[in-house]
């Protein structure tokens, strides 16, 4: 950690001043300091050039993005944001490329108020490894292995807009010309939800009362999902008619366009998650009040695996696995 | 966070459970508990093929550096480790240099009881970031910004044999046939180094009680002591027959090439310290319980800056900058 100048400038960017920061960057190691009767919430990404962006993405968005995947763990786990490093690899020396990487992971660290307490800057092809460091209560985070058997499984906001966004980038798509002519601002809302994905901080802290299990959707709904039954020892059932579609979505695809995007499509970032019937309605007030909405799209059944339904209750075969960047 | 395959065959390799790690590799982040009384301390460093290590390093090699040289910052800080995270992108899927990389991680998280607790594998160039966490007493951490007028200057180890072991893998190197040549185990030993650096972790912990400021030698000592110096806002006199040098350095580097290694050379992880004359002796008492050795090699002097002197007093013009890995 001994290559600060990119880092710092990113830092100065970022400009959040934490008490819990006791020494940030500049020296060997950040020293800081966890409050009492908290846990540490760490997780870590890496984003690379043509994988998890599309090659030529704005430096904005990259930077916005690699922050967001990162804090969407945290939410998924009903932690509060706190601190970041950022591992940098950058082709070259490209000083317009970093600040305006530096504005957009600047713009969402200070939404966060997390503050940037190291990093490291090296050359070779481009990829950003960000981890993220949040704080929880003793014994409140909020994990992937709590759902029971009769839990209603819940989505929060809308499904399918980011890897609908991919779609609309990819130039040799057959239904381009159409993407380009739809009504102002359709596209471009669904790049947005790929390149600018929020992550639903505000939703895992409300469901830190109440929610049985919590997972965020990056590899797509019936993956995390799977992951998330796998992890509890159960399985699921998802009625497709309730899946959240946007406007912009139900304007450029028709219904098996979308519902493969929505059980299949990657990057949303939004929560999917369960409670108990108990839970469920106070629950779905407290999140109404964060907005962004949420959606019962489904309940927990015996067994293992996602099963998605149609209107009259026939199985819809799932047309391919979730997007998976890496398998070995 | 999704990609546990890789991440979770390294973690197994490790096997170094730790009560303080509530939840680890599995879910969305890792929940961590960090001892009362203590603060965290977090250090982050990319390596990538080609850049940090030599291209067709073994990959136990690789694994083990890639901890190492992050442990050798907690060790700089005086803090123990606790947990690590793990970023591997990686061209494709080889399961064999996955598990040789993680038998070299895991080797080096063991004998430092260490547990990984999060990772995240892509596809794309070979490249490692890891990101330690450590702890250290409330307010104990030590700093480079400590380094008083008058303060003797100490490194632990010898000097320049990381940058020599390079130099024996230089395929192109005029001595490369006499390298080949020398006493058995000698050339080994100086590639060993450069591959299986040690982080001086027991003296790093020593080194709470006295020092007045502390760096780990990456990039060089001179470039290293610098930044020391920088942050401490004072300067440097190293007297050049002082350096610690191995016994194989002594074997196959004459003095001027020694003098280039031990002050330019990265990569050495060794401890580059300073104490007033009130703590140095008892200091270099408590260091040599530890093994590895400790040497006086210079004071830290009014102005700014690392100069550096013959026997004779005359000052040594420095051949270059350190090892430098990218600047912008």
């Amino acid at each position: 950690m001994a290559e600060f100048g990119l880092i710092e400038r990113i830092r100065t960017r970022t400009a959040v001043d934490r008490a819990d920061v006791r020494v940030g960057i500049g020296d060997d190691g950040a020293v800081l300091s966890v409050p009492a009767g908290h846990d540490l919430v760490v997780s870590v990404d890496t984003l690379v050039d043509g994988v998890h962006f599309p090659a030529r993405t704005d430096a904005a968005d990259v930077g916005w993005k690699a922050l967001a995947v990162n804090l969407s763990d945290l939410a998924a786990m009903g932690a509060t944001p706190a601190w970041a490093t950022l591992a940098l690899t950058l082709p070259d020396g490209n000083g317009t490329w970093v600040d305006a990487f530096a504005d957009g992971f600047a713009a969402l660290a200070r939404e966060s108020k997390l503050a940037l307490v190291g990093g490291d800057t090296t050359r070779g092809p481009l990829s950003i490894t960000v981890a993220v460091h949040g704080f929880v209560p003793e014994g409140r985070a909020l994990l992937r292995s709590g759902a029971r058997v009769g839990d209603r499984i819940f989505v929060t906001g809308t499904l399918g807009d980011a890897a609908a966004g991919l779609a609309c980038l990819d130039a040799r798509h057959p239904r381009g010309v159409e993407f380009f002519n739809a009504p102002a601002g359709t596209r471009e809302a669904l790049i947005s939800r790929l390149n600018r994905p929020t992550p639903r901080l505000a939703q895992g802290l409300e469901l830190r009362d109440g929610a049985s299990a919590a997972i965020d959707i990056s590899d797509g709904l019936v993956a995390d999902l799977g992951h998330l039954c796998a992890a509890s020892g159960v399985g699921a059932v998802i009625d497709a008619s309730h899946l959240p579609a946007s406007a912009a979505l139900f304007a450029l695809f028709g219904e098996s366009e979308r519902r493969v995007l929505q059980l299949c499509g990657g990057d949303d970032y939004e929560l999917c998650f369960t409670a108990s019937d108990l839970h469920a309605d106070a629950l779905v007030s407290a999140l109404s009040r964060t907005g962004g909405g949420v959606t019962c799209i489904g309940r927990i059944v015996e067994g293992a695996g996602v099963s998605v339904l149609d209107e009259n209750g026939a199985e819809i075969p799932l047309p391919r696995r979730g997007w998976d960047h890496f398998s070995a």
